[in-house]
């Protein structure tokens, strides 16, 4: 099996300023390809280095892929570093250009001298499209070694790797791909699914695990060569074994799936968020289409406005606290009262830095779902700082009206 | 300035498994003690690669700081790789191997083969004690170079640098730490900021950009031995050039700025987002302290919450469709006038992919600001994705009040 480099670029890497998350995804895809990655290196912008880690990377690997470096400004120097490295000269790439020109024309804007750059490229390179931005990328072939070049937004950089990338590498190095399931779990920590799955032995399944807060994912592996029915009963071992938690296969995350499966029944949905303050919104509301099960929010951070926008009882706010099981269960059964939807959620808790007390310390959260029988009422304590409390709330509300659902 | 190259080791990184945060805290640590990180490696648990990449390490730069591969297993083969690269030999080390027994002894557990060989270091090198956790550190000195290993987890190698590495390259180098300043931007593009702030040339100034969405952020970095007027008087030429638009210097982000001065002014703020859907009501609350500002927020994706939660009149939602002028100014003078806040918000918009008309595109956004002087009320059409679509629609409101604030 070919092997492969992946070089990042940029002040901002080395500086500390970004941290890089490209390197992680392109080793993860490799991975799932079954390239291994024999070198990551990252350095700033500087040509004379650039040059030497270009030249020392195409001798290493026979796939080199290299983010960042290609914006319009000064510092992106990765065509020009190419271009000394390997002795090819620089050239305005006329499709390059087209490509820019036609981006520009869509968004009704003019090109300016800088973005005029981002077309100067090796000569005898390939143009690798852009569709997702302006900075078009190149690949460029040194001796045995084919070096591909990609801006380092990661939005820009992901489609790219995915439309033009893998195929190429595909495609070169005839590899048979692997194929690849994905298990999405919430409420498993990563080393107890290690733990969990050790038993699961099958020829040409290779198992790896990730976490993507508030989730871990378990990766099933399969040689090209692996017979279907193989796949299919060891994906459902792996599912057997996790149980319920493991919410989907090769699916979108919790808030999707949840989402489909409230438009599957023709459900809805309101939300009645404190701690959390409209993340949970936010989250469900990331995939399109939300509109549909999802009517509406409130984000009911001051006591006047629990009462106000959910009829949760004075009383009980002063007899019990904003943070208590009565409030939480009031915000869900309120708005899910006034908004008329299949289901309703409170979540109220302490997401800290401040404002905890020996009762209730940072990380008490309280989470109710109400639905068509009744509602479901926990008491969490969760670790963290409050991002993580913020975010495991929202993860945790998702889970219990996913199994609520069932 | 003596510069560093810092390493990463292990098949964790390599496959994608692990993100990789050491690197980058490591180089965020150098670069405030004035340190130029020249280059970052991750390499595979390979004993070839090792010895490669730490000879190579040792000739770019007086400083390497190596991280992992000094655990109790076999593919843990940092200190024979050294070993190798440098032609030391390894040898029991007397004070490593008291640290691993005092540690142990403290735990009440008997120490393995395993940990026994985490004694096993380069002849001549210095013991970098852990007391965090069992794998001892070292220090290896090759030609002009000072090498330091680490353990790969974060919670021992964070205070190990800061305890060991940091005081013993200060003294080595008798470094004076550079003093930064960051000017924090939003709505104007990183090409435009680096265009206009071309004609400032101070001695001993280094300007750079980072691109952290949505704003943009102006890092300037000043040398130890320039002056504190001179510093300053360059601080205040930068913000001038750029505008209002430059919201803070060494500053939290836009969310938070606007949060201290309502808190200054004795102001509060309640929020009515249907595009955003909680987005800009999760960002305000993401520091701590925000309920001392933001009352409540109303997420109002359907017509009849916006009628509901914020008396939005259903004879304009016929006439002028959700997405509308009336609808955001009606969004957020009704939230201000039920949430009895100084300020409102409404947002209302075609996020995408769906749902976009020849007269609304995706991308169109209209947001309202209502305040003790009036209702202020822009449309915009933004470019990008949902996910974009959503964030610069927050970030445009936050800027309006920002400003309407002044």
């Amino acid at each position: 099996m070919p092997e492969a480099v992946i070089l990042s670029q940029g002040n901002e890497l080395t500086t500390g300023q970004t941290l890089d998350t490209n390197a992680n995804w392109l080793a993860t895809q490799l991975w799932a390809l079954g390239v291994p990655v024999r070198r990551m290196i990252t350095a700033p912008d500087r040509l004379d280095d650039l040059v030497d880690i270009l030249r020392q990377a195409a001798e290493l690997a026979p796939i080199v892929i290299s983010t960042g470096g290609l914006g319009p400004t000064r510092d992106d120097l990765t065509a020009e570093a190419t271009s000394l490295a390997f002795g090819t000269g620089l050239v305005e790439d006329l499709v390059a250009m087209e490509q820019i020109e036609a981006r520009y024309a869509r968004w009704g804007r003019p090109i300016s001298p800088a973005n005029r750059k981002q077309a100067l490229l090796p000569t005898g390179c390939t143009v690798l499209e852009n569709r997702w931005g302006t900075a078009p990328g190149f690949a460029a072939d040194v001796d045995e070694a084919r070096l591909y070049f990609v801006p380092g937004v990661p939005r820009e950089m992901r489609p790219m790797f995915e439309t033009w990338i893998a195929p190429d590498i595909q495609e070169r190095h005839q590899i048979a791909p692997p194929v690849m399931h994905t298990v999405r779990v919430i409420g498993v920590a990563e080393s107890a699914l290690e733990e969990m799955l050790r038993p699961v032995q099958v020829d040409g399944l290779t198992i790896g695990f990730r976490t993507k807060l508030p989730e871990n994912q378990v990766k099933l592996v399969f040689r090209a060569d692996v017979p279907d029915r193989v796949r299919e009963a060891a994906v459902a071992e792996v599912r057997g074994i996790i149980g319920p938690k493991a919410f989907g296969v090769d699916s979108g995350d919790l808030a999707c799936e949840v989402g489909k499966r409230l438009v599957a029944r023709g459900e809805t949905l309101a939300l009645a968020e404190s701690c959390t303050a409209g993340g949970l919104a936010a989250w469900l509301t990331d995939a399109p289409g939300s509109s549909a099960f999802l009517l509406e929010g409130a984000v009911v951070y001051s006591n006047e406005a629990k009462v106000r926008m959910c009829d949760v009882r004075p009383e009980d706010l002063e007899a019990h606290g904003a943070v208590s099981e009565p409030v939480a269960r009031q915000l869900a059964e309120g708005i899910r009262q006034r908004a008329g939807t299949t289901w309703g959620i409170g979540i109220t808790g302490v997401a800290g830095p401040g404002g905890g007390s020996p009762d209730k310390p940072v990380g008490t959260v309280h989470i109710a779902v109400a639905g068509p029988e009744g509602t479901f009422h926990r008491r969490l304590q969760l670790p963290g700082d409050r991002h993580r409390v913020r975010q495991f709330s929202a993860a945790a509300a998702l889970n219990y009206l996913w199994r609520g659902m069932r």
